[in-house]
């Protein structure tokens, strides 16, 4: 089966490469979900109402992502509460392992955050056929109305230089709890590793070359965004 | 000056007429970017995904309710930060003193906070100029989408009857707190108090009659949304 030279019928997908894109999709609608919720309640940090619907906003825009996602899974002939259970505790336990302190914690997050998951997403919507593809970058780009936070976290820097380094270990926290958790996730999932390793469709999968680059890719980006905060990373 | 005659410039409005209108949009701004927040927030309680999705689709609608009148502020020339601020004390004391101690709790209170609060401010837009009627109208009645709710409190009730009692009573003080927190934002809001008044435009004003009919309305409809969640009020 070639879905290249059928892009819009998914229902042509073979069933193994039909259950790791359901695979995926359920993460990140689970994913999109449980930062709609974190990223609400953070809001309430906020006493600054520019910020508090700056970060409002943000959520909002998760909460349409994970819709998005959701009416896929459906079209796949997916059960959306089934497809996103098993990365509940994945997801769980890392937010609460990244429990913001504070607000500065909490903008922190939600940029840095949300920068890399999306990343993530976008770098392994390649190796899924096309329709899910551009789902899953829909559902993943629409982060760019950030000014605002990062607007804050630069002037609490500001404001008091000594925040600047507590800030920036908090970034570098917030990375390595998300990769643990994301091996957690990809260890598990079967079907997800065969999709991405090209074993359940004939479109080229990942090599290990690959899987490098994209993580250098995802690390340079998480760079810019740390550098655009003031932090180092 | 006669805005019944000219429903579409609100350009037209006396000043005071527009102050009273900013202030009423200022509360309603406030109270839907707080209750977002607060919905958003007790979703967390939710284990069930579907209960998940349906409290924070809720809280969503809520934030773009919200959108809209800060949007309307704008056009009326209005600030909607400033014309937000006076009502943040009054919404974060109800929030405060009405924080549901467990899920079902939550619940109630999205329904029944939210469904009091709309009520409430599509009654008081009947003494507002039509434009704006239609705007407070269309942010205030899109809370159908609620069976998922109703239906948890309800199956709550049934697995444990002894949870009824505690439930009603928890109704009841959401209403009462609501009341308390309405009066005192009413007291201090003299532009807004012309406007239902009937003193800041030529439109007939609230009569102490009507101002009664009103709120045996709200009360009305308050004891039917209870009775639809097995509870009595």
């Amino acid at each position: 089966m070639s879905e290249q030279a059928d892009p819009v019928s998914t229902g042509a997908l073979g069933e193994r490469e039909r259950e790791g894109t359901i695979e995926l999709l359920g993460t990140i609608a689970y994913g999109t979900i449980s930062g709609f919720t974190r990223m609400a309640a953070d809001s309430e940090m906020a006493t600054d109402l520019r910020l508090k619907r700056a970060l409002a906003s943000m959520a909002v825009k998760e909460f349409h992502n994970h819709e998005l996602l959701v009416d896929h899974i459906i079209e796949l002939g997916g059960d959306p509460i089934a497809a996103m259970a098993p990365f509940e505790e994945a997801f769980e336990a890392f937010h609460a392992r990244t429990k913001p302190r504070n607000l500065l914690e909490g903008l922190v997050k939600a940029y840095i955050g949300d920068g890399i998951a999306s990343d993530f997403y976008i770098e392994i919507s390649k190796y899924v056929e096309p329709t899910s593809r551009e789902i899953i970058r829909r559902a993943s780009s629409d982060h760019r109305d950030v000014d605002t936070i990062v607007g804050a976290v630069r002037d609490g820097i500001v404001e008091d230089p000594r925040r600047g380094g507590p800030l920036a270990l908090w970034g570098r926290r917030l990375v390595g709890e998300a990769l643990t958790q994301g091996q957690v996730v990809a260890a598990d999932r079967e079907a997800l590793s065969e999709l991405v390793l090209g074993l359940s469709h004939d479109r080229p999968g990942a090599t290990l070359n690959e899987m490098g680059e994209l993580m250098q890719r995802i690390t340079d980006r998480h760079r810019r965004r740390m550098g655009r905060l003031g932090l180092s990373a």
